[in-house]
């Protein structure tokens, strides 16, 4: 059985995104932080990790995209999770006696309007969904819910009370899979790199150019400061494509020539929308 | 006298930027979140604010880049800061009996080698960098210090005990002076834009090549998620320019042609570095 590490909480979204893509015969290790989740694949201690990489909301989590770089792990797959928030509470707790939620201040803001519709329902902000979880079912505190994944509440034996209490329904995180194999995935339509630019005139437009060229798809791009060279960045680039395609390692080749530093991240299948 | 409206405490970093690029005679105005530092400017209640939108260490500050897009207001102006980070305290406290420095995490995870070199002093995270020395000049704790700006000192009547706690030098954060008025500042070389791409492969690669074709240099750029619609960005892009520069105008024109949305949100004087 496979061990996959995660940032935070048994319940967490992070976990619900891990039998997506893998299945339900895996052994998950939640783990406290991002660092302490990739450091658990590099001792070997866990042979995978998947880690948050953007939300369709609140946008990319940087700190992933940092150690992305810190480390050398390759990417070997990618899930997307549609965010389904849940109300979640204990016995003795009903929508009527209702007083106290508890959840992560991304996933209270992101619950606006079921606030607005239970003026008298109190946000206490929490380090983490399926943390809250977890403290109500120690605590079994009366009149009192979090808000969490549906996984939350099968891990703590919680019970949902409403579901889908998002704003925005076309609310997505996209997860990353992470281990030491660099051996490309059956399937694979997807390639993630990242590189720096000399820094010349019109230098990004050149690197866009080699993509541009062979009708290669870019389906995103991100920057980040690099870290001693005030106003210069890291660009992260993911594409569609395989790294043993053609036009692809032409690509790749080409880019070579017209940056400072480049590496390939992975090559693995893309997730459903 | 000008009104300027800044995140923070008094004494903050943003406070030493406004100083630093509109000189003493202002009249600060601080306020507790991004959004009502915004909100300060759009009522009326100050002619100006001044946010941090991105630092060459921890990078962007993306809630100011989507408050930027969510309200009319123009830049009119930017600065670079040095951040350098203070060691201070009030009377009974030294470097000898020091035990606890409190200030904002971010700031205490950049002096980490002051912290490895005083093994006996706890690092205690504050909400805000000069919040914490406010709370020192309340409460005069002794062998209790701050991490903070050196306006934090004299704006609390505190003392500097040492100067460059900061790991990393190479340390600024880039401010951005934001107010009603349209009007093009004397000397202004730089313009800010925010757009989104029409959905066709190539289509960022086109958006840059009106830049490159006219040899205008890209500065900076920035994507952030475009909300109900997964997977699609609004693109921050800063060249060197001016908006009344004829092959500045004619790329701002061609640009219209390859995007669905283009906002010019400001030409302005650029910072030194």
């Amino acid at each position: 059985m496979t061990t996959v590490a995660f940032q935070g909480e048994r319940g967490s979204f992070s976990e619900e995104a891990a039998y997506k893509l893998l299945g339900r015969r895996i052994r998950v290790q939640p783990c406290e932080t991002f660092a302490a989740t990739f450091q658990r694949v590099v001792s070997g201690k866990a042979r995978s990790c998947l880690v948050p990489i953007e939300n369709t909301l609140a946008g990319s989590v940087f700190e992933n995209y940092d150690l992305l770089l810190k480390h050398d792990l390759h990417i070997g797959g990618e899930v997307n999770l549609r965010i389904v928030h849940n109300l979640i509470a204990f016995a003795g707790t009903t929508l009527q006696n209702l007083r106290q939620v508890y959840s992560h201040p991304v996933a209270l803001a992101q619950c606006g309007e079921f606030f607005a519709r239970h003026p008298k329902v109190e946000k206490i902000q929490f380090y983490d969904t399926a943390g809250a979880v977890k403290m109500l079912a120690e605590r079994r505190r009366r009149a009192a819910a979090a808000i969490a994944s549906r996984i939350a509440a099968r891990v703590y034996h919680g019970r949902i009370l409403q579901t889908h209490l998002e704003d925005h329904h076309e609310n997505y995180t996209r997860f990353l899979l992470l281990s030491k194999t660099s051996e490309v995935p059956k399937h694979a339509n997807k390639v993630s790199i990242v590189f720096s630019t000399r820094n010349l005139p019109g230098a990004l437009y050149k690197c866009l150019s080699v993509f541009a060229l062979r009708d290669i798809d870019l389906t995103k791009m991100e920057s980040r400061p690099l870290r001693g060279r005030p106003w210069e960045y890291f660009f992260y680039l993911d594409f569609v494509g395989h790294v043993r395609e053609e036009r692809c390692r032409r690509a790749l080749e080409h880019l070579g020539e017209v940056t400072n530093f480049l590496r390939v991240l992975g090559c693995y299948k893309s997730g459903d929308k």
